[in-house]
């Protein structure tokens, strides 16, 4: 059965629940899921919710149209999505592949309603797994042709394949703003690190150095700001003094597959807003 | 400000949500929190829906009243609730006093939204803590007068100190049917294991001698089967064979109280509600 | 570097942490690692002890009889293992691949120190990818010829490739008392609970049933009695009212990998001693 | 029946074990406990060994001189603690009671092997709870005197209780150099973050402002950088958008409580070993 979801943000005001349930309502959808979150601090007010559309008065199409006396009255930043749309995503990798590979794995055995036309990398390392998926394969090495250049053809790639949903899958790479607008809170980032600990280079030697008792993985949106975007999700694991080096980077890389994987499937799912470089995650 | 919270559970059907924010919405009331569930297994929906009294065109003791005809046309199981009615709770301890003294200094320090009149124990034990609180300590030996005959004046008690909820703050009698119809899905004990594993006496002694690397505590409403009834909270803790029968109770104990304190706080908050011996808790 | 590892099971006695290492040093042998535990319960004391072999005194095949005075003395129950002796693992799955995938995957990025040549399975799924690995695929269907009949061959075939280890990577078939014997101690299940929780079939069914607000996993050592085997390692995860069957099957699928992983490793590592239906992991 | 414990860090080498075990065995000691670790890294050893005193051959006061041979041939740092020397402990507290309260509590039942003559505060808060224990308590306004004639005063109260641990129990102030140097590795603050993140002020606002999906409490030992020495102990718990700040500092304060009193315990235990700006915790 066809769906449509609507993610709301707006600023809270009395009869906005009333006014969405009853477009939907009188329109003859059945409500099969609606979430709302109040923010107190800044007053803004959010909802997600999902309807069935198999006897829904108004045309797909003329959906917008129809509720836009409502999302101005309320002044609404909206967004309308339906089942069917399969989103695009491309992942890009470097050289640790355990991550491109789980994802993979679970798109393979269902977990994530999307295509992935494309992987692209700054090394070679990935080509093997793409082909065993059956997915395009672009090598893009760091050195050649300037970052620039090389982020506007990686635009281009993207643009051609119709991509919605860009995945860092440990791509160890910063992007230039130019890149992060073109994906405003389309590219998810995985960072090996309980955030805001540890950002930048090799957080497991850092972690590690440092003789913290727990470890951590964050998954976040990319901004301009290296590893400072909105976080979709984080996890830690306890580690001892017992755990070398070479063991913090395996229970690491264990949250860091399902910590990333998370984020992907509420991103799909259509379950994040973001506001204020924080999110709302109707999980 | 006042507000009056709403707690619905009926079978799924289209216009659910429509109607009760219309019904909110057209009396002028602000929601402040709507929360909403559906369980697919049993098509069974639940709805928490709470919104701020200052303007609401209904006399709070006309609610009922007005709103009946859409819970009559949905087959609605509902209560409302109004935040300046404070609940009064009754606690019921033996020999351990860690949770008691946990919830007498969580309620204290403002955690929880009651008040607190009465202490019931089978033991001498508590008597110095109620003091220390200003709180009635009742006294009711195992021994004396029979199971049946105990209960019944535990009843009176509860009768005449007009007790809304029950918690079991690691009481070690089983109760009887009429105590448990009583208080039906309000009375909370915290069994301090993973239920279902390890049921009945000595749950700490059962788990070191199975050898289990986790345990666990586990809050949830008592029904006339023992350590049966609707889970309402589990969290559990890592142990090893480093672990001494000592070390796990330790360790168990600082689990129980964080388990039957969020229990607590979430039943006076009415974010819990009970269907086919399961919780939806909207926390 | 090549080196031994001792595991030791004895009645804690005085001297006997000084005379092991007392054989190992006046050896020349330099000690890299070395853990005791003694329970108190039962009066068992445990060790694991590793050793460098450059200098050692003693020639790898002499070194039980030069050890076996002291093992007597103190009543051991004792192994040596080296670490250049790379044990052989084999495989059992049955229709659910993950662990499978996730296990292999672990072994290719050189997680496990063995080799795996085969994996024997009672449904043809796991075919492609034991052939994806270059592993030898044996398919026995449950139907043929009788479970007596059917496990003397699979005894047979794990004879003939000498396997040490054998892991049921999810494979939901019960064995019989013969098998479980020949390999006492060395095969590995993983149930998709928390045990002593939810027993035999389909156990996140039965979670989801009972309501639980958290979920597990075990990896244990098979014995006669199905799910009651020694436990190696549990973790769990929290779930809410919100999850659905299959979400909890999801969440739960990503524990299996990571208790299964983990229970394999330490097992390779010889970092497992058992005692009365129990674990010691010096993990 | 009386212990003896011996902690001793030098740098990894052959026969250090056999050395030390074989010293207690040859004195007819009977070891309970030993464990040991060897960082990598620095080629660092550390060991705990702890044994009964019952039919020890050396004097409990000639046991320094006699070990003094081994210690100086490994290089040794080293120290000897006996089990009915009960270490006395000054709790340093400012407004918020709840760690304080917490550890009082676990002392009455036991779980700290210690004594607790002085509570120290830069507030009157406290003085309740401190006489309702029958503990002196000292009120040392930050306004009086300056910092540094404080600090000479609290140490001469320190000096003069014969304190061998100072506990900060959220004592909201910054000490200085002097007062660290007196007491180093021998006071211990509980920060209500997951350090290194969320350092200083109002840890969480900064994590409620940052969007943070997890937050943690860390307990370490204080040096003269604020939040930078040696960390023992940290725990996380999940929050999520729906957590108000209040929430937060509900939630996090329960991770407190249990964080400090692990650390508390596991000193007191003589089971944590420091090693540039890292702990080796024996536990």
């Amino acid at each position: 059965m066809n769906e449509a979801i609507m993610l709301i943000t707006c600023p809270d005001k009395k009869g906005i629940n009333a006014s969405v349930t009853g477009f939907i309502y009188q329109n003859n959808g059945n409500i099969i899921h609606a979430e709302q979150h109040t923010d107190e601090q800044t007053n803004a007010f959010f909802m997600r919710i999902e309807w069935t559309l198999g006897n829904f008065a108004v045309q797909r199409d003329k959906i917008k149209e129809k509720f836009e006396p409502i999302a101005k009255k309320f002044n609404m930043k909206w967004g309308i999505y339906f089942s069917d749309e399969i989103p695009r995503v491309a992942i890009f990798v470097s050289k640790h592949l355990h991550c491109l590979y789980d994802l993979l794995l679970r798109h393979q055995g269902g977990q994530f309603s999307c295509k992935i036309p494309v992987i692209i990398s700054n090394h070679p390392d990935a080509r093997a797994v793409a082909k065993e998926f059956g997915i395009k394969f672009v090598e893009m090495s760091a050195g050649k042709g300037g970052k620039a250049g090389r982020e506007r053809k990686q635009l281009d790639i993207l643009k051609k394949e119709k991509i919605d949903l860009v995945v860092f899958a440990r791509y160890m790479q910063i992007v230039g703003r130019d890149f992060v607008n073109e994906y405003s809170n389309r590219i998810i980032n995985i960072h090996h690190s309980f955030l805001p600990a540890f950002i930048g280079k090799e957080p497991y030697v850092q972690a590690y150095r440092k003789g913290v008792k727990i470890i951590g993985a964050t998954s976040h949106y990319v901004t301009e700001k290296l590893d400072k975007g909105p976080i979709i999700e984080q996890d830690t694991v306890r580690i001892s003094h017992r755990d070398s080096l070479v063991d913090l980077v395996r229970s690491g890389e264990d949250l860091e597959k399902v910590v990333l994987s998370r984020a992907v499937r509420w991103h799909l799912e259509r379950k994040i807003l973001c506001h204020s470089n924080k999110t709302v995650v109707f999980n």
